[in-house]
């Protein structure tokens, strides 16, 4: 007994997921695929493993700390488990698929192994599913996949979602705009990071003005587009309010219902994002339901264009509704294969008995079904 | 380009899958899994990497060469990604399973790492599905699941599946059975393997008539049946052979279109099995789709009687028909989200324009989609 539970440990932050939970599961994340497949976003499946040098190369770096490693005894070179399949689509598409027309539409789904666990998710081992739009600047890009993130929610049955959408780009945009200098510029910065409107308006000038009326503009998004207006911002942040104002009403036009907030001051967890980015929510329930927005495709400044996001399975689970337990039908022994078949195609889970039975009824209670095939019929077991 | 070029470079045996392969990948997976949960069998997900005490204790220990090993930091113990999926899913059925109520059906898809690919299977990523009837000694099992072997490969659109079924214990049997020295077992061991008729015989005794007999009588199974019926065997050998027969009955009564074989002297491959076990192929396909047979859950003698068979994706995927090319609706700008979320509903995958365009139809083809929606109306993008 002693070894049979020794072999049932399991490393810290990895699990087996057992009965109903794994179906669900899997379900779930076709379900979604489904719907990032029906907007025609195609497939792709990369490596659960790659060449270290590959896979932590460029905006890879910033996973490096998270990331397993292991000896490759044939090529004799350093190999890395996957921390994220997001750079993994995006060097997909800029190479093997590079001659493919742009816009390129990509969705991927599979598990991501990472060194430690956070906080707020312990698990080592989660699952992914995502999309990416890659080489498209318009914001129709953005609002296109903030929809389907929306809509592939509401299709597995995620209620109270709501988006909050930032851009990392903007805070940096009005202090350069400024020529502010770099202390300055890292004292609002770490303000602004804890929305301390006292510590950004000491700060004083017309940055400090400018940085408050954008922290005082957080919140919902036809509010905020309206106070974001009102403030005369330098030429570039300028350009990314205008570009944020035309996703926004996009999005609203398309899903008037949905939750929208904008955050114009936040930018953690975006450092690899370059415009409009957004995270998802469902009230009530802890954690992000999963995060995007705008990069290059390839890393640096000469990169495509591309938009995306990736969903957290492991939240997305907690938001949907528990399924109810599927029926089962027992068959005793001596029922007709056609029969099975039939019962199956009608939707049917059929356990079948492998030997003759006093009590067949007992029998297929003990296995849990909640009906039995007996005289040609179907009848509840119980 | 030269580091495009080389971020582009995968170590060998480890591929990029790309659009319409993927999906159609994930589509066979799923069916496949969809046909062992309509016939009882539950969805267990078991972690990527484990333990290596764990993962490549018992019977694991046979893929300690295949298997790839990495540092856990935390816990400062060596663990091992999974290079098979079968001993997981015997692990979770004898430990946190152990008190559901038995026979236990599971079921399993996941992906799975080796260090070395081998000449028939070069890949060392490759997806396995399959599943485990847990706690059965009765033929009825073994019939069971080479019948829903079968069921799962048509359901998905294999043709021309043949199964040959093997009994690995028979030969031991016999040997044992008739108190052969260990030198004449291993003698007649290797002429077996090599299916060498002529030195079967220059063994002599009544152990090489009864191996001469059974190599005869490898071919169709009610012919085989019907030859090993006539054949003295030792009393253990002989339990084994009226429980193929019964076996090979419930098969045939099931699937008489089933091309069935028996190769009562074959056991390469089955070192871990005891008692019927099979391999299935397409004919005209390259390699196995897949293989399973009897063994002991939990390993050893004392393990619980278990049958179950995986289905190795890449070979399944080459018996099967390729997916017909999905049509695809090209959206303008301006579409109506309904018009957009009933198309899709309607089954259409819908590629949406992202700006106003001058010539739509061009843009749709561009897209590669096969129709465009103008005027409240779908038309051929040609």
């Amino acid at each position: 007994m002693t070894e049979t539970m020794n072999r049932a440990l399991l490393p810290a932050g990895l699990h087996d997921v057992l009965p109903r939970e794994a179906a669900f599961e899997a379900t779930i994340v076709e379900r979604l695929m489904a719907e990032f497949a029906l907007n025609g976003f195609e497939r792709v499946k990369p490596p659960l493993i790659e060449f270290e040098a590959s896979l932590l190369s460029g905006p890879g770096a910033a996973m490096a700390t998270q990331t397993f490693r292991l000896m490759d005894p044939i090529s004799q070179r350093m190999l890395a488990i996957r921390p994220d399949m997001t750079l993994q689509v995006a060097r997909i598409a800029v190479t093997r698929l590079a001659n493919e027309p742009r816009p390129l539409r990509l969705s991927y789904g599979g598990q991501v192994l990472r060194v430690k666990g956070s906080q707020l998710r312990p698990e080592r081992q989660f699952g992914q599913v995502g999309v990416e739009l890659i080489g498209a600047l318009q914001p129709t890009a953005d609002a296109e996949v903030v929809l389907l993130a929306y809509a592939a929610l509401k299709a597995v049955g995620a209620a109270n979602i709501s988006v909050d959408l930032n851009v990392p780009t903007l805070v940096p945009s009005v202090c350069r705009g400024l020529d502010l200098p770099e202390d300055e510029t890292a004292r609002l910065r770490q303000a602004l990071d804890r929305k301390d409107a006292a510590e950004v308006a000491a700060v004083g000038g017309r940055a400090a003005d400018l940085l408050a009326g954008m922290m005082g503009a957080s919140g919902p998004a036809d509010r905020a587009v309206e106070l974001l207006a009102g403030l005369d911002l330098p030429e570039e942040a300028e350009a990314d309010r205008r570009r944020l104002t035309e996703v926004v009403r996009l999005i609203r036009d398309a899903a008037p219902e949905l939750m929208l907030t904008v955050d114009p001051v936040e930018h953690r967890g975006f450092e690899y994002q370059t415009g409009t980015s957004f995270t998802l929510f469902s009230r009530g329930v802890r954690g992000e339901l999963g995060r995007g927005g705008r990069y290059r495709a390839g890393g640096g400044p000469s990169g495509e264009p591309s938009t995306g996001f990736t969903l957290y399975l492991d939240t997305v689970l907690r938001a949907v509704p528990d399924p109810a337990p599927a029926p089962r039908l027992f068959l005793p022994i001596g029922t007709d294969a056609a029969d099975g078949a039939r019962l199956r195609s009608e939707g049917w889970i059929t356990v079948r008995a492998l030997e003759a039975l006093d009590d067949p009824a007992a029998e297929a209670r003990r296995l849990r079904c909640t009906h039995i095939f007996t005289g040609g019929q179907v009848h509840p077991a119980a």
